[in-house]
């Protein structure tokens, strides 16, 4: 039974272990300075495949073979599937799992659906609903630079506020095994900060990730200083430095406690992604890649994810709309 | 805590109460048959707005509106929202609920997404990790019929086996308090029966549909004698045929027991509607219109609500993909 705690947040009294976890990346980002915790990476950006899309969904089918490995689990193992993905109509997701018999939610989240995915799988092994569940989501430059911005032929301008989208995906099984825990969960209000400008999406993602963070260290009487590391999904280099100094408002220095998915997962000097990573396999990969194996080998034993996502549409900027932004954050401890 | 039964459905020992519902159509869906069960018919398809895809947020919102007042509640009292809609990255919800204030969890599972926000709605209230939960999805006729087909100025002829998507929404607030309950959530696996007309959703998803309703009749020992009403989403005409065939094939008859939100909705030989309604706001309004009114005075005791969604994309259609569909059931009984 979860208790919840203050407002909003749930505190789990048989916290979901993470029993297994892994993660796929592309090219660049296998030539980032977290390249070698990955499970897998891709030279080819079709995975074999012929369409960008279908090679998405084919980077989860490798993804979840890579798990099943990890976890010596089979998808008939598995209860409940929680997916989801930036594609329209989250088709990633839905044919990626679409051969794996896995009983199956779709989620959406954009780039916070990771923190979704974790927050349900883990309400549901601990309500009893699942004996076993799966979290995963994926994301593909190539498919969504053409969704959601230009045709990648067009080789068009970015701004230096701009986030690059990770090619990724990153996987996790939720039991009573062993392993890290998901104790607790804040699920996120819809902020929006009035950002129009959808080529910065740190800016309208920050006052989420803020909210969230407040509410969260509130509703459990905590303060930073409780976790190992607090770290949020893309916020990249502007929208960390406008958290930063949300939270240094309230009186709450982040410090070096704080990181950022989409900062750590490339070099900015060098790599040339203007304000960082992005999408839902960016802070999906960072954690069951580089942040697991930190975890294990006891590096940090406390650790806040706060996945940030936001959730426009290239249609709803085009109508004139803000950027309406959340953030979920789920605790995970050893 | 919720025990799972057989393979994979799971019966709810303290199951949570639909505690109040509102629903909101379009005009065309007010003359059909239902007309007078729903709370709300808007003889404008803007809703007021300047675009179909801020009206259809509007909608959710004014649906929203009435929700309050039916239950005496204010967002203020609810924990936790379950919401989600047919659009690219999920937009009708996430702006329809941007100023709600409530936490929010997005998903996806086409139009069997009402089925899946009930069910998890209902895990959560069960668990204890939301002491109030809100579902709510909606689809707009003018928004889905531009983004999935032709733009609606262009007058494309509709073969005979489309359906039409409903311009609705519905929402429900469950709780520990009284009213019909959520007794037992069957989760759906992806099906994909191998129909590449986008055309006929219905023959695409009255696979997953059978799958489902089998699973669960065997998970819980059941038989449909055991409800009184069995209701799919949106199979329409041609779908609902080919799951009743499959259903006897098994050795089961559904007789008339069976019925189908999308037929339910529309007047098929005076609406041109071709095989039925479709959309997240068919099963939606439905349920929370016609059938709710139908459990409070006495007409149906148990209700075996099953959702049915099509997991493709224009995209997915357009690369020469299948149609890979899913069927959530929910019980809901007295």
């Amino acid at each position: 039974m979860a208790k919840r705690a203050g407002a909003r947040s749930a505190v789990l009294d048989s916290p979901p272990a993470l029993i297994a976890s892994a993660s796929t990346v592309g090219a660049k980002e296998g030539e980032g300075p977290l390249g070698k915790y990955f499970g897998s990476v891709s030279e080819d950006s079709y995975f074999g495949e012929q369409t960008w899309e279908k090679a998405e969904s084919r980077m989860i089918e490798s993804t979840l073979a890579q798990l099943y490995k990890n976890s010596r689990l089979t998808p008939k193992d598995i209860d409940l599937a929680f997916a989801g993905d930036l594609l329209n109509q989250c088709t990633a997701s839905s044919f990626g799992l679409r051969n794996s018999g896995i009983p199956y939610f779709g989620v959406y989240g954009a780039c916070s659906t990771m923190a979704e995915s974790l927050a349900l799988a883990a309400m549901s092994v601990e309500s009893g609903f699942a004996g076993c569940a799966l979290a995963v989501t994926s994301s593909h430059f190539s498919t969504a630079e053409r969704q959601f911005r230009m045709p990648l032929e067009y080789g068009g301008q970015r701004p230096p506020t701009a986030q690059w989208t990770v090619t990724g995906c990153g996987a996790f099984i939720l039991s009573e095994g062993e392993g890290p825990r998901i104790t607790s969960v804040t699920p996120g209000v819809i902020t929006d900060a009035g950002i129009k400008d959808a080529n910065n999406m740190g800016a309208a993602m920050a006052p989420a990730a803020y909210e969230t963070l407040r509410t969260h260290f509130s509703d459990l009487g905590r303060t930073p200083s409780y976790y190992d590391l607090i770290l949020t999904g893309d916020l990249g280099a502007v929208g960390s430095e406008i958290l930063r100094d949300l939270m240094r408002k309230d009186g709450t220095e982040l410090g070096d406690k704080y990181a950022d998915c989409g900062l750590l997962i490339f070099d900015r000097e060098k790599q040339d992604v203007h304000s960082g990573g992005s999408g839902c396999g960016c802070s999906a990969s960072v954690l069951a890649g580089y942040i697991m194996d930190g975890i294990k080998t006891g590096r940090w034993k406390k650790v806040l994810f706060a996945a940030t996502g936001a959730l426009l549409s290239p249609l709803s900027t085009m109508q004139g709309e803000s950027v309406p932004s959340i953030c979920c954050a789920v605790s995970i401890e050893v």
